[in-house]
């Protein structure tokens, strides 16, 4: 009998027709001879009405309340869901995270779990009992319910499958796994059975925005083995796993795409130590984060262009902070440009292969697509283009890298 | 510095402004130089919604998860004052039943509170801080969250009065006060200063649902001084309080009535002992709850009528059941009528004065009203007249006891 846990996000207990489906699921588990912990989402679009409410209601310092009155919307799916097993003649309780508890810092709105005590869960399970776990929730130290933040149920999930040590950690969504790339512009894009938690990674922080970044960490670093599939349809979905458990590593395994890039250049910044920390220290005190960031070689030992990218919402900010600091950088010119996508190729496979980053600038320039800005990592290289060029992009490399579906 | 307990009830936190209204009262209070306890309903139709889901949900047999879907509604409202407050400048923190703790026995749906730990909560009121605690809600032994069923915010705002020992509890609702009678029907309607426990108990349980009877109990055996006033309207309302605090005893304070009443006749029931046991036992093991009733003396030594009455929907449930029993308990006819309505005169003054029933038979009979049933306590007179007559009863017994407002 393995232990199993399955995540449901907002979607799929958006009400009480969908938290039956949910019970079906559950129930197709048991049968199985699982024991099932369940981790649930709000319904979709209360944890938003409510933080609007928090928002319009006024000052909340500590965050304290806001965590208390979000909170609510996982303490009703759990407790509905609970009621739904039971009257099919399940057993079945629902945990909120001051009642597990699910221990977290005291970082209100953002918290980080420091710890899950498992003793009456696992008694639970043991004894046939379907636990319901609330998401997205804890208790800090203070005694005050804390959430996690974007992506909290999931990492409630991960956490819990990691603390019960079950055999499995099933992410339903409201699409089927993960893909090669996104199928509403690559119409070829082929479901990946399995997939890295490193390329998982990347493919989180880079647009695919299917698992939090912060639960594959998580997954990685307790080497919990996570299935992504749909809660609306059948079929098994794509695990995400340790490179160990790929039998054949494909080269590359997607390409994917961020629209919300925004370019800052610099013309002629004079080329002398310090001059990044510079720029990028007031930056750093505005809250902006900056991604990709490219400096030439100075012509003429003087001066030189320097270009990043910032996400499309911090544009205009960014180039206030360095417009104000102008005097102090001695810049010639500043230019920003919200009209760009980042294009990245990632697989594990091309850490080992020579030629996966050739075959990318060859496709470009075969296309007539100029690149901008190019940044690599050990598995993954990203180029900035003008955005007109995405879908194209996108479609080439795919074909190029032999991911089309047959 | 005083220490007050302020509730509020759904429509009075029915949305946002209507919570800033609360705010305004709750920074009136603390400008006065108290120090404040708040306790808050959920949002007017919430509650309703909640119960609504999980009765379709299914079952939930122990009313476990019941309690926790259901007292979401007031942490919401309690987390929303707190911003608020807090965005005026207060200090100001929310209290969840399981968070001061509100003890509570078992009988989730319906518990009852077994005690109140205060420490924090003084600490915070000497700090100044505002105390935002949600009503409805406990927690019961087994450490989940037990809701206290109807008219529980208005309990948890007198047991926390008695707890910290408050000057006064304030019980804000869309009222402003106790009237002499329901002035939907009664224009002349006077708005009481004054009204004893025992005088608020007999309104409570005959239709001027105010109060609910176990929050008057509960203040009475804790001798809280209760305020039962307006949110939507400034002004003093009406004080529930001790006999001995009432300088002056008028006679008869108020006229009620209440519709949900239903009149069930048995005509010529055996006239020998046991009789009675034999009908009321299975209406008990039915759960049917009787109110008046009344047998006749015998006129031949062999066969008596009897009448009672039942709420109107527990009327067809106690026909079924008398049908049923018919073969044992050998009467001759079974006569079930639910157009009838309860009248009551309500004074603790009545104690010490005769001729306050002989009034009232004397109106109705002015009136040619017929009184069908009638029941006495200390401190009221019931009659059960044809329902028609509701209206012409109430108003001429309120001007026949000068209750009239001038």
């Amino acid at each position: 009998m393995a232990v199993i846990v399955q995540k449901f996000g907002g979607t799929s207990v958006a009400d009480l027709d969908r938290i039956r489906a949910v019970a079906d699921r559950v129930e197709a588990a048991i049968a199985a001879g699982d024991k099932v912990a369940v981790v649930l989402s709000a319904m979709a679009g209360v944890t938003n009405r409510l933080i609007d409410w928090v928002n319009e209601a006024g000052a909340d310092g500590d965050g304290c309340e806001y965590d208390s009155v979000v909170s609510t919307g996982e303490q009703v799916t759990v407790g509905l869901l609970a009621c739904v097993l039971q009257g099919r003649g399940l057993k079945a309780r629902s945990w909120l995270g001051w009642q597990l508890p699910i221990h977290t810092d005291g970082l209100h709105g953002r918290a980080r779990i420091t710890g899950v005590e498992t003793a009456a869960l696992r008694r639970g399970l043991d004894d046939g009992e379907v636990q319901v776990v609330a998401g997205f929730q804890g208790i800090a130290e203070d005694g005050r319910i804390a959430t996690l933040g974007r992506g909290g149920s999931d990492i409630t999930a991960v956490a819990l499958a990691a603390a019960i040590d079950a055999e499995r950690c099933d992410i339903f969504t409201d699409v089927d796994g993960i893909y090669t790339s996104d199928p509403r512009i690559v119409s070829k894009a082929r479901k990946l059975d399995k997939i890295t938690y490193e390329e998982m990674l990347e493919m989180a922080s880079l647009g695919a925005r299917i698992l939090h970044i912060r639960s594959v960490e998580l997954a990685m670093k307790h080497d919990v083995r996570l299935q992504v599939l749909s809660s609306f349809a059948d079929g098994p979905g794509t695990l995400v796993v340790n490179e160990d458990d790929m039998l054949e590593q494909e080269l590359v395994s997607g390409i994917t795409y961020s629209r919300d890039e925004a370019k800052v250049t610099l013309t002629r910044v004079p080329d002398r130590p310090g001059v990044a920390a510079a720029i990028f220290g007031p930056l750093c005190d505005a809250d902006i984060n900056v991604d990709m960031i490219v400096q030439n070689v100075s012509e003429d030992g003087k001066a030189t262009d320097l270009t990043f990218t910032v996400t499309k919402g911090d544009l205009a900010a960014a180039m206030g902070v360095l417009e104000a600091a102008r005097d102090t950088l001695g810049y010639a010119a500043l230019v920003g440009d919200p009209n760009v996508v980042k294009i990245s190729v990632i697989g594990v496979g091309m850490r080992n292969h020579a030629g996966v980053a050739q075959k990318m600038f060859q496709v470009m320039a075969e296309k007539g697509i100029n690149i901008q800005v190019i940044s690599t990592s050990e598995i993954k290289i990203s180029v900035l283009v003008a955005e007109d060029y995405t879908e194209l992009a996108v479609r080439s490399l795919h074909s190029a890298y032999n991911l089309d579906v047959e």
